[in-house]
């Protein structure tokens, strides 16, 4: 018989959407938002996601971490789409021998991540559950035209990322396994794992400029992001800069760990993989720049379906590969 | 210190509301569901509600019942209200041990909950879990003068419910304990456990004629219900009628158990309980016999903030209790 550990997140999705029926959407089925068209060209867009303290909160992650973190993998979809979030809710799962004092430093950790981004926890629900789980369930209005969707992408247009990459890898490595870095560059890894930020911002005003042709967070690594990407446009990528921080690169010559490995297939990072007309190029990047951020090229997008690394010299084939629940993890 | 256990989920929520910043809201914190001013005096209407296998699934419910329930669940809050559910994301917590043909039959309950009350399952999240969780959040749109709020009711208002009391708690109570019933009353009070109806027509008829004055459903218990009313609406009520299964009574008698307990503090039934204006009535009666409901007048609204039943003679005191997390149930 076939169980989830076999089957995997992604194929139990599958499963599930060929049961549904589904109306008309302005937004496929397994984009990183749900969008209902509600009139005057709005669009309520919706997004679940939750976060489960045995796979998803990591050893020295506080309660009040743990709220703030499953807000913000809430809201980096939103800002993968260019929606500002307005309002969540959150149902609660907690085991019966919690803490009250627990509870609240979880209800300020909720309440912290929503107003960091301008966004309200304005209700939920309270269960009994075996273990924590912390479900969100974000809301926003959108205009039709100013949705960034994962297909779109074209051949010549160019591929960014709003940040450098593998540092909650390494975090996540520190954590667990016993590694050897500095203190000031595992501050850095920690605060990646522990105090993720979504680039919301970056994803409001470069839906406002109308310069991105697709676009999708890097939750579940950029390895994954690029193929989701590929297979929502029926594009491929050319990757001649591998967005990598300079922090991993030592942390991994020191612990003989492969750098690549830990910048594209770690998961939990939440910058923006984007593509961007190439006129407006120098726009888009000005923008991104106005509001504090950084849009660093990386690619481009090419017509046939390959997903090709150019790394030191050599050409390294990008897997469809990264952090899966039921797969991955613990 | 002091568990969740200890406190009981009602303290919890109100903890937790005292922590978080809430923007003005069209719907108070606490009442059945969220609302949002979207313009156009447009409501976004959100409600989420968790069901948890382990307090919330009794035994020989099936994964297609359970999906389907956790989506009754959340469309009966809509009915209260008189909100058009439109639709829902549902974020997953399974095991992964949990095999493909039950997580199918869980998405089929889902999507046939939804269906039936008109409504789509358009998106969600699965994650692993210790134990099936099954999250949904619902999404409607409502204009703001026609939603029914628990505050409202005034002295002289009728009291009524749109059904009968107590099979759900009989139904539970056979199948936890070792009771003797006929097998044909037996499945009318296994209908109500398994197979709980959103009573949606009613709601969204009640809250067109605009008779209602103030509304709850029903799914802490009856007792409950009153005393969220009470305590919104800062008024009393004296029922004359207790609205409670003929069944309901039989089975009562014949396993000596007290039937008044079973009508009023059971929970997980799923009618409204409502206020209405006197000159309203048969307006409002008319109406929901229109979409083959009943209303049954069982009391009146006092000024004075008692709650009593006459029943048998005999003058009751209801106590503000019902089904809790933490505190009730296994």
């Amino acid at each position: 018989m076939s169980t989830m550990k076999k089957l995997g997140e992604r194929k139990a999705i599958e499963a599930i959407r060929q049961i549904l029926s589904l109306p008309r959407m302005p937004i496929p089925f397994g984009d990183d938002v749900s969008g209902l068209e509600i009139g005057r060209n709005l669009v309520a867009i919706l997004k679940t996601d939750m976060l489960v303290k045995e796979t998803d909160v990591p050893p020295t992650m506080s309660f009040w971490q743990a709220g703030r973190k499953a807000v913000v993998m809430n809201i980096s979809d939103f800002a993968a789409k260019g929606v500002k979030p307005i309002a969540l809710l959150v149902a609660l799962g907690v085991p019966a021998d919690f803490l009250k004092k627990d509870v609240e430093q979880l209800a300020e950790g909720l309440n912290a991540g929503a107003r960091e981004y301008d966004a309200y926890v304005i209700g939920g629900d309270t269960s009994e559950a075996s273990d924590l789980v912390i479900s969100c369930s974000l809301f926003g209005l959108s205009k039709r035209g100013l949705l960034m969707l994962r297909s779109g992408a074209e051949p010549g247009d160019i591929l960014a990322v709003t940040g450098l990459f593998g540092k909650t890898a390494a975090g996540l490595k520190l954590l667990l396994e016993n590694l050897s870095v500095s203190s000031t560059i595992g501050k850095v890894f920690l605060d990646a794992v522990l105090m993720p930020q979504a680039r919301l911002n970056e994803g409001l005003v470069l839906s406002r400029v109308g310069a991105v042709s697709s676009s999708i967070d890097s939750s579940d690594g950029l390895a994954w992001s690029l193929h989701e990407i590929r297979r929502a446009s029926n594009v491929g990528f050319i990757i001649d800069y591998l967005p990598v921080a300079t922090e991993v690169l030592r942390f991994a010559k020191r612990n003989n760990v492969d750098p690549v490995e830990l910048a594209l297939y770690g998961g939990e990072e939440y910058e923006l993989v984007l593509t961007i007309k190439q006129r407006m190029w120098k726009k888009a990047l000005r923008a991104v720049k106005q509001v504090g951020g950084s849009l660093i090229r990386i690619g481009r997008v090419t017509e046939e379906a390959e997903m090709i690394l150019h790394w030191e010299g050599r050409t390294i084939s990008i897997e469809p590969r990264g952090w899966e629940h039921f797969k991955s993890g613990k």
